[in-house]
């Protein structure tokens, strides 16, 4: 039996995290074997390259030498973790894939989806079977984000202009790829997002088990 | 007036590094301003990514991530060190450049050419103006590389069979690339092959300066 590649995106403080988790603890709960992942990172190695990209000065990579990176470190996560746990069977729940990438390096350094695209399909190729974006109002996110900053976010230290373009751009990939997206409306308090993502993801693997 | 880059290249031992240096001092001595540089490495991001790809586990990285790494490393240092300098007039020598990374992943670890091709030309796209190889006989060369070997050095200790087929894949890189590749007899003395190199390169410059 073959397993589910499943990621979440969404703006920061859509509350994607969460979901995830909640997820993966309801789908254990039915009997599933569930691997939660993360990127950047997600393997031994993709979490050195996280490391290196994410800590230090802001600038001292370029956003060419930046996309490298992370596809590098998403080669070796999908190599380590996702593929070999997928193939046994397994429920890999990911925050974060290669949807963040064509979002963030798109837009928020220069327009470099091409650059994005072609790398991933050199190097990367693999899609997830099911993507769930937690759609929100970037006010809301904002605010929820600002609340549990850390020191290494820097990646969410936009402001509310660019969480707006970043919501549409979500959007926008949801299109672009409505066959694996799912959108959900996270302004919905907690457990009702998580009933919603759990519907979703049941109907999925219930369709392509 | 715009720099020179130079490249060398040649099999573990063939001598390329010594004569870089050589040709380096000479031109110096000549009035030129130079910088000596390396890969993987030469910038301060490049030899971070250099520590991360060569320290620890050989097979900590499948081929396709390190090509990857490599690549990431090259872009930093391109945009960083190299280019800088051309443009400000300076005379590059690098010792090793993409045409190792033509070589080395793809002969040693299956068949990538076409992957390394394929990144080469989306995320460097550069090549050198000129490319000294420092051809060498392999039983000479490899005795060389293992009276210096270090830890690091992994890419090296490969043994006399793939010594040969580096040797012959060098030489056919300079087929491929004749307009820019000149190819030295490292065999004979340091002095000699050192004036071999000068006089090679000191055509080059006049007839592009």
């Amino acid at each position: 039996m073959s397993g589910h590649f499943i990621t979440f995106e969404g703006i920061d403080g859509s509350g994607k995290s969460t979901q995830a988790k909640l997820l993966a603890a309801r789908l254990q709960a039915d009997g599933h074997e569930v691997v939660l992942t993360r990127e950047p990172g997600g393997s031994v190695g993709a979490e050195e390259i996280r490391a290196l990209v994410l800590e230090g000065n802001p600038d001292r990579w370029s956003a060419e030498t930046e996309i490298l990176l992370f596809t590098a470190a998403r080669r070796d996560h999908l190599e380590r973790t996702i593929l070999p746990a997928v193939a046994a069977g397994k429920i890999v729940i990911c925050d974060r894939f290669a949807d963040s990438t064509r979002m963030y390096q798109g837009l928020s350094r220069g327009d470099l989806r091409g650059i994005v695209d072609q790398l991933h399909s050199l190097m990367i190729g693999r899609e997830p079977d099911l993507t769930v974006l937690i759609d929100m109002d970037p006010a809301t996110g904002l605010a929820r984000a600002k609340s549990r900053q850390t020191a290494e976010e820097r990646f969410e230290d936009f402001g509310q202009a660019l969480q707006e373009q970043m919501r549409k751009g979500f959007l926008d990939l949801s299109n672009e790829f409505s066959d694996r997206f799912c959108v959900i409306d996270g302004a919905d308090d907690m457990d009702r997002v998580s009933n919603a993502v759990y519907a979703a993801v049941a109907h999925h693997i219930e369709a392509f088990s």
